[in-house]
């Protein structure tokens, strides 16, 4: 499982018919030092986090759990959570949307 | 599940009985920064998606599920959706062959 | 599987319902070599494992495995054990929480 | 799944049961751009590709399905289908074992 | 499924009760090129495997397999075999602990 940031939406009128009316959003990886990764992937939201918003990001399974259409479905990976607040033990903290530096300890 | 970019056919005769009939493409997944990467993959195509279109690419069971060929089968990712457009929070849009940058707000 | 270290913790109060009451804890990747990779990631713990900790995590289904709440559940990674010691063949040797250099031979 | 080209072979002794008989190739990764990573991965092979030839691999169920010898074995990768020729928009061609460039057009 | 050096043992006392009594082995993924990346992982190893050897290493249902304890188990990546001998098309070759050229042909 990974946090992400949503950055993008994506739309698609041709595609399996267990894709209707999914909401699907761009996720970039977010790292632990700080750096966003290029490597986007597609995840359906059933939850509605907004642009910028961090997410917990589920595949497989869990995925197909989260969604709660059944294990027969055209698509792997979901939005299990939005993100309160991550806490990193090198004084980098991550809110929903902002981050900050935490106190030295 | 990852947005790609249509970018050739692959032919074989030599195969899987479960192979018969379908068509396999080469895609090349697209990043958020609008980078393609070298990294490519074969999609089975349930669809009829052409040369330059973006794709939904999944794998696994909801691959399996997108073809409708039951799960004896030896192939593990399809094209899923079609992309008509994709929107990034870094003001870029995606179509389904072409890209624009979107109005700054 | 891999052996990470703890780094963080993350907090969300929306999110599917099996989510509840769970550990979630940031995990980065422990590289023969001694480094780190940036590449986190997120994993339940049902242990304890503490920040600064090395612990042995799975995924899919030896992870729903090792959290015990059955197969329809909303997450896919999990810790399996914490690591009392790691002994590599280039003399390099780590204990839960420290690394030290083992005697040439 | 991939196309890769077959780079060498594998031989085993102790093992388990289930991979007794089989031959075992090492595959290396063909991208878009005719780089050839050094990833390589092992397959088991049931058509018969020789050394240098393009090969469409597959995981998991999909390279149980292939092998046919149920889903109880203790390996997941396999040889689907022998290439014989993929042609990419960027102009470039690949056959069996040799690529060509594609006339502009 | 990947051929990897052994590099390494993991001792974990606080574990998930069917990793009891296992083996735990640190692998480091083999190259074609000669190279050995860093990128290590953890292997149950039913076969005793040493220092050095050279294995075959499996993931998810063919590691569970492999194990013989189920399926219902804490762990997903198990060696399958002790390498004999890996002989590359570049004229390399790699038996169980050492390697040597190819004669040209």
């Amino acid at each position: 499982m990974h946090v992400g940031t949503v950055v993008g939406h994506v739309w698609a009128t041709q595609k399996d018919a267990t894709l209707e009316g999914l909401r699907f959003l761009v996720i970039q990886p977010l790292t632990a030092g700080g750096d966003t990764s290029a490597e986007t992937y597609v995840a359906a939201d059933p939850i509605g986090a907004g642009i910028g918003e961090r997410v917990l990001v589920v595949h497989g399974r869990a995925a197909r759990h989260v969604m709660g259409r059944g294990h027969d479905i055209g698509f792997q990976t979901a939005v299990a959570a939005i993100i309160d607040r991550m806490e990193l033990a090198n004084g980098r903290a991550v809110g929903t949307t902002q981050e900050e530096d935490l106190p030295a300890h």
